[in-house]
């Protein structure tokens, strides 16, 4: 039943109010540089923050061999986190409204060099309606978020009158293996919505991605007889242009996937990260790259993995060096399918009131060709999943940034959504 | 003066008898991982060894200033060498002879991923013939075999009749500027030998050598929108084509330099070192690569430092990103240029009848397509310069060595010749 206007204006002027302190508390997060392993210190601050709310706690740890056997498991690499999982549980007085979980990921991907930000990452700062800081916008402003939904809730005398799931996860951005950790873990909902950065939109539906790391080992030798040697970091040249030969033919594919039929280059695959020889004049004996490839929904990732092998068994064989040398291929992190939120859903229309009400815009749905957590949910729970947030720019970038106004609305139509959602009891 | 065929019998007959120890000094050598910067070590060790043999002992630092307003002087970068040069000089009782200055580096290459290594690259292993360790061949074997010349006379109360330097430098194998500051410091020789791995053959002439680093800075985003960013690391590869254009028409030029028509492919280009990105799935936003290329003698360092940044310029015009993001060139090493050995001298002839009888079989030149320390004493002092040694494979490889045999026969030429050229007198 929607919500009645004059308890909604009491909502959205409790965030209004409540505001300044979730910017505060969004500053506490974005100072903790949580990079992938990094996340032990905020996940104690995230505990307390949530034990102060009177939720009850949970606190676990990745299961790596159920991991590993659940077919959304992704691989556990040497830098894969050991952090926990933190999950505090809003339990009302009655239960007479719907269940909902509500997620977001902690960690963060490494900022680069500092010099390139205009002021340093792990130093909130803000400039008119922009908010910066490695995370701020992916995803710490939804995070936070989902705190002010309750405190704001609580200045006005309220609490969702149903049991609320708050999951604070790692390995969102390289394996999802939090985010399933917490299924495992059996925690479920009737809806989940995660403040992801959206832009105040709905995502319709979003890719599967897989990792993947290329080794070429060669023979080195003294740069003066180069011709008897080979250069590794020239031959991983010729993989990776067969890896762009495979993204472009996946890219052709795209008529199979109506949704994606407007987003130009679904299929993007990533040369992210490269290491090879030690020094000058020494012809490089060794070189390793670091890549991401998506895959459209509904694709198993084995499909591509096998795709993957056979471009660099391609590249191989037409490589003198590499034929006798040849590359190793390692998975070194997500191995996941795309999701599809199905249109119709009842928590789509909740959310879809609550954005009009809280925005004054209808809500319109975006295709996201990057991975969400979401998939966890919509592929092994099979509830709707709602990934929706605020606008932010540059996230992986440097200056990422988020806007403020735009967190102040998506926070107003979380908390609409709640109320609507799990219905609101007295304190 | 040709030298008396039995005392030649008896200085090689001591070379003979001092071998054993001759191998054990190599291997203390070649236990110090005297890597570029961490030289102290084994300079120290190298200083015991000249003082204990009653050598007047001088030890100095580079001078930066000085090697910078110097023609032969290389650029100066974070990671150049701190270590002092270690001088020993030999003063006979009368100057009778002609003055010499042996030479030897004590710096080596990186020994790469040691799993690469048959066994442990600073544990010296004899498997038959070879010798091996990382730097065994270059040029810790000829290093000792300073030592070993002296070492041999005096079993037979033997000594050089003349002063003979000898110089333990540093910072061979990336700017030349140990051999400049020991010209800069004011040694002078009639000649100059220096025990490079040469496979016991008088080098005739070698290249110059440019060291550069080119980094290339640009747009960062998440790869869901790789379109909008542009990738550093597949932007260099654009750069390395250009730089392998400009390798192939300095490689065309050989009919310039009649004494390079033998070798195949004289000038060549290493692409050494590459480090770029930080995160599969963000769009790389630098990339950092070390190469090394090489000039014909009688070239300038300016020549070739002003065609690779006509290459990278071109590259820049030709690529959009490249035209908002122009790379960086760095100097970061070598600037020298290569020298020849002219025919005909009196040193080259004592060497000469001095490889005779030490290996029976007369004593070819080479063409060394690599940088020699060599060239500071050929192009600024004008002496004669020696570079002659053992047998040496897969100097800057996995499983570098050398010839245990060659070395000897190596040694046994260095005795003969500095008993002719120096001649000799009761200790």
């Amino acid at each position: 039943m929607p919500l009645d206007a004059a308890l909604a204006d009491k909502i959205l002027k409790a965030v209004d109010e409540n505001f300044a302190d979730q910017i505060e508390f969004t500053k506490a997060l974005v100072r903790y540089p949580s990079r992938r392993g990094e996340e032990n210190a905020v996940q104690d601050f995230v505990f307390r923050e949530m034990k102060t709310r009177g939720w009850a706690m949970d606190r676990f740890h990745m299961d790596e061999e159920a991991i590993k056997r659940h077919p959304g498991g992704s691989p556990f690499s040497a830098e894969h986190s050991k952090a926990p999982i933190v999950v505090g549980i809003h339990r009302p007085k009655q239960e007479t409204g719907r269940s909902l979980i509500m997620q977001g990921h902690i960690d963060i991907v490494p900022e680069g060099p500092t010099a390139m930000w205009t002021s340093p990452p792990y130093e909130p700062r803000i400039d008119g309606d922009w908010f910066y800081g490695r995370g701020s916008g992916d995803m710490k402003a939804g995070h936070a978020s989902m705190f002010a939904v309750f405190d704001a809730l609580k200045r006005i005398g309220l609490q969702p009158a149903a049991t609320v799931t708050v999951q604070s996860v790692v390995e969102e951005e390289s394996t999802g293996n939090g985010a399933l950790q917490c299924h495992l873990q059996g925690y479920k909902g009737e809806a989940v919505i995660i403040p992801e950065p959206s832009g105040e939109k709905v995502t319709r539906t979003n890719v599967g991605v897989v990792w993947f790391q290329i080794e070429v080992a060669g023979f080195p030798v003294h740069v003066r007889e180069a011709g008897n040697g080979q250069n590794a970091i020239e031959a991983a040249f010729g993989i990776i242009k067969k890896l762009r030969e495979l993204e472009a033919f996946w890219n052709t594919r795209v008529g199979d996937n109506p949704l994606f039929k407007d987003t130009p280059h679904p299929i993007n695959l990533n040369i992210g990260k490269i290491k090879g020889g030690d020094w000058a004049s020494s012809v490089p004996a060794w070189c390793t790259f670091d890549c991401r490839i998506a895959i459209f929904p509904g694709e198993k990732p084995e499909q591509m993995m096998r795709a993957i092998e056979d471009a660099v068994a391609k590249a191989t064989r037409e490589d003198r060096f590499l034929a006798n040398n040849p590359p190793r291929i390692t998975w070194n992190g997500f191995t996941t399918e795309g999701y599809v939120l199905e249109p119709g859903s009842e928590a789509e229309a909740v959310l879809g009131r609550a954005h009009q009400t809280s925005t004054g815009t209808p809500l319109t749905a975006q295709v996201l060709p990057a991975y969400l957590d979401g998939r966890v949910y919509a592929l092994f729970d099979k509830i709707p999943t709602l990934n929706y947030g605020p606008y932010c720019e540059l996230a992986h970038g440097f200056d990422e940034r988020f806007s403020i106004a735009s967190l102040k609305r998506s926070t107003g139509t979380m908390a609409l959504f709640v109320a609507e959602w799990c219905g609101l009891e007295a304190i």
